[in-house]
């Protein structure tokens, strides 16, 4: 079977569209997966900038969607357990851990496995079996990948809509540990913050507050749980949005404040907004961006915890999937997908996302343009 | 009663031995106790440099312990239901928090408690009652205040050997939580340093790693816990010194590291110094030394938890004085006690001090030179 | 001032009506209230059947709201801060920890306070100022009592709708901590479990299933967050019972249970709906009532938490009010208020109650019958 | 390689010496082991007296520790990711989890994992590699066995000694998770609650109480960190020793309380031992001993946490080498073996062990009776 994928041979040039053979015959464990959705994350727009240290060339995507088009030997059930058939709806996590590291194993902290590769990032184009990345029409699943049936009741769209900004903000907001009824602040509405939104929300918050821009988002963030939002086109310094969030507070600050930005400066901004004791979840900060002046005797003082947050495990994909599949009314993520795209419009769709002009972008392989 | 005091009248100036007449007669639940031994804290010498925002004069010292001369109507037990007793010897907390406000009873951060004064602190020396610091021949102890009696079987020396510094690291291992064979660094083997070594060998800690200098007090590091300390007069620079952590730990950092240091360059230093997924503790920025340039996608990346700590509260006192007696054989915190002033040698004292010249200085009213 | 009250001066027999006269002057720290509506708990029915050992006669009523009549010197305000003035509309706790025991400052555990007293249940009528029960025209705050302003924007019939119910299924459920996306069964559907029913929904519970019955009590369930119910006049055994929550939970079992029933004959049941792991809430076992047959290998087998839990504390008032206030819409408490009484008709209203006749009958005194 | 085995063909019947043929060739991943150490677990006399549903013949033993004889391709490296080779001295756990399924993967409780089967008790003796349990010459090891090769300061007694025993009892005291000063009383003074002490005392436990007997265990579980010890032998009716209890802890009750009997008249008892708000660890209901009558509403009114805990996991092995190895001055977990055996001595080692005249047991194969 023959294939095309969006191959990104150079950085900040456009995506080649190029054409491989998928494999003939699966290995013991793997699968082959004809793509019908795959999500482009602000991510993939810093790959393709060169801002992370990337090998070239790659096939870019690690959100994605499909139908399962063969199965190999011995891959008889999902990462739940489910059964799984050639025909399936499927997604899967980008990165498999290997399960008995210091870090998988002793100190379960899976995410920081050192063997974890990331499909769309991490594996070359140019060696058999190629795809193994979203842009393309077909996808590879190496053995071990953890699969997920999508149910029946579950929109591809809400699924890719949701992307890994759900299952990052889930992660981190497990790690955060809000108590019920607290009031969260989420810095950033991106796909991240409103994701964050949705699951403080849903996570027993008392208040939730979304501060970022522009007005769509925001009103984007309202749909998906924020009871406020501060738009920082017109609050424009970092003293008038805290004293906006302490106004919402009693004057005390936020019970937790949640870190959906990148940038070094929304830190200290953040810890303002905290009230002492808050919890203080970095989680933003996948991309390096650089160090920033931060006080220390602020986190001693007002007795925060900073936490971070890498990526996510398997079971957060799980709980993703039940979660959008159990409140699709109250949380439709499927709205999160604006903009569709075949793959030769690869360059246009990775520029709508670096743009800022949509809310969330994603090829559909074959679509007519 | 005429009692003498060392007040602190002007900044960076030598303190003033005064006298003072105690009052006649108590008010309901309080006490006047006669000083035996008063400690001097890091936190004395920032306070006589005009380093934090005080109004003089006051009577300095918040480590005190004495024998109780008087008692108010109806100060019948300490806080731990002991009945008190004229002539009991007792030791207090320096603060009162007032139980009923939004920190204190809706957040449980007593600590954040906005009421919370300290005796040789918060009080001016000009008002009656006066003796409301430690360095004085009497101390008065108000209503409300958290008196803890001394176990016959304790001594005095040990209780201000350990002073603020173990009540201090008691609180911010709680905070930090350790788990049972984890590796614990401790930057800083000033008495809060050596005290977090003795909490985290009793802790269950499984290899206790102290950075610091002069290597007297490292050796003194040793005898409280520390399995390996670290010289920063030998390693000199930080590359060094987080290499020397990662060759004691399997090359991943260490579970949790404890900043007793206070100043905000170990901050950077410290986070290298951890494993992903560790716990890192900032104890040692009671005083605000400013800001210096951090990366929080550190924090993110290594899935860190940063974690402040501040102060202590009454429980923190009962669990130390539990500590010091039952396992005093282990930690003899007495041979903290390294020189004893008279309160006409306050000046002396303070320098000692200030020079790092000593372990612990302490006063001993009436104690001749 | 003069009010009448609804006494109990004996077990089993009719409530008697009396009137009492209030304080003239009010003590620092005290308040008159005039009660608008007064709850009538399943406890009250214990009490008036003799099972509970509490000293008669008593004025009844745990769980009343008013309108502030007269405030003793320095009461300005309420629990949270707010200021207090005649003629606010206000709730309280019906019990007061002392803040200072064993159990209040060292342990945290201020339910356990061995000073505590509530009203409705540990005071005599006898002795003024009387008014220490719901069950009346007024009730009188002892100094210290925790007073909450109701907002504007709650109605006091959503208040006394939930009741002690909603506070003790809150601080169930904290002390339980289930995790995001979990299922939770929850055994009984009185108003302890529709309490605990919307809490679990509002907690982030993935699924939500209550067991118990009538049809009428399941389908206010389903009104507060039940995603299943299951009526045990329909499944009449606990294996069937059992069945039917595996065959919900993909053969497992739930993540947690909590138990609303207050027979000792579903702790064993709801054992065995726990997955292996899961957390286990014993929540209506207030009263004692006598001991059962289990088998401790199950918690060692199943690896089970199970966890009581015993009233609340104020800072759980305070959650409820906030939670009923920005929560009406989608839990709609009032709509428990079934039954409406005067006081003149205590024992038709204790009788509706014992008879399971009704969701939540209340005093409404100085009602029109 | 020909070795011998005492195998289990008929409960209650004396065991049989056979000799098995291993395996000429190791398939990738697999192990052989000349066992030079085998320990005697309470469990194995269960096992023996047909107390467990187990399919005979087996090979008995589950502590079991000896040095590489073969290493199959790949086997490169033991749990922790040091090198392994033939002659390396090592240790093992006695069972596998799966790592994928539902309990392994998604609810992090691998010691529930239904995979699972454990050495010396799950495997029939009769198929090839036959030396599936401790009590042999040889120990054959599966791919995927947790292996821990033991350091070279660490004794092989050390190891046996501590067994099963210890890793259970970190399994139990970390979900027990005691405070720092907590007071923990141990019911039951067998190697699991010996063990239990050693790690309480290793904790930051205030005081360590051990129930049981004979005066002999008892000694030793002073020598392993119990402050206080009370003998069933003297203090006979439950009211006795609850009250002793009682006098050790101000007349609270103690923090924490783990169950290591095994029989279920101790859980009631060990309730009433609990102050309120405390933890019990149901930790030695390993086998099945039936029911008894409890009373929830202790559960409820003390609010305690009943904590099961089950077997354990590789993390646990690896704490306790680490322990071991680290602490042996303070808990010489050598001395717990008091008997050795040749293989041809199985019935009397078995014998021994149940009259409890041993501390613990032990076969040396092939050592000079």
């Amino acid at each position: 079977m023959i294939g095309r994928a969006a191959v990104l041979n150079k950085f900040n040039a456009p995506l080649e569209l190029k054409s491989f053979e998928a494999p003939a015959s699966l290995e013991p464990g793997a699968a082959l997966v004809r793509v019908t959705m795959a999500g482009i994350c602000g991510t993939d727009v810093h790959l393709w900038r060169g801002e992370l240290p990337v090998q070239l060339p790659i096939i870019l995507g690690h959100e994605t969607a499909g139908v399962i088009a063969g199965l190999g030997p011995g891959l008889e059930r999902d990462w739940s357990g489910q059964p799984l058939r050639v025909g399936d709806r499927v997604t899967w996590t980008s990165t498999i851990s290997c399960g008995r590291c210091f870090y998988c194993a002793e100190k379960k902290q899976p995410t920081r496995c050192p063997h974890r590769r990331a499909y769309g990032i991490g594996y070359p184009s140019t060696d058999a079996p190629h795809f193994l990345g979203g842009y393309a029409d077909l996808h590879f699943l190496r053995p071990g990948t953890n699969i997920f049936r999508i149910p029946e009741t579950l929109s591809t769209e809400a699924v890719i809509g949701a992307g890994c900004a759900l299952i990052t903000a889930i992660h981190g907001l497990e790690r955060t540990r809000i108590d019920w009824q607290d009031t969260v602040v989420i810095q950033g509405a991106g796909p991240v913050g409103i994701a964050a939104a949705a699951v403080a929300r849903h996570s027993g918050a008392g208040k939730v507050i979304v501060i970022g821009a522009p007005a769509a988002r925001l009103e984007m963030a309202r749909q998906f749980g924020a009871d406020h939002v501060i738009n920082i086109d017109e609050l424009k310094s970092a003293e008038e949005r805290v004293a906006a969030v302490r106004a919402l507070t009693g004057g005390y600050g936020a019970d937790a404040v949640i870190e959906c930005v990148g940038h070094p400066s929304a830190i200290a901004e953040g810890w303002e907004m905290c009230r002492d004791g808050a919890k203080y979840c970095v989680l933003g900060h996948y991309c390096n961006a650089g160090s920033i002046q931060l006080n220390p005797h602020v986190i001693t003082r007002k007795q925060l915890q900073v936490i971070g947050s890498w990526s996510s495990e398997p079971r957060h994909m799980r709980m993703a999937l039940d979660f959008l599949d159990r409140f699709r009314a109250q949380f439709p993520f499927e709205r999160m997908v604006s903009h569709r795209f075949d793959l030769d419009q690869a360059n246009e769709a990775l520029q709508t996302t670096a743009n800022w002009a949509a809310t969330k972008c994603v090829f559909v392989p074959g679509r007519q343009a």
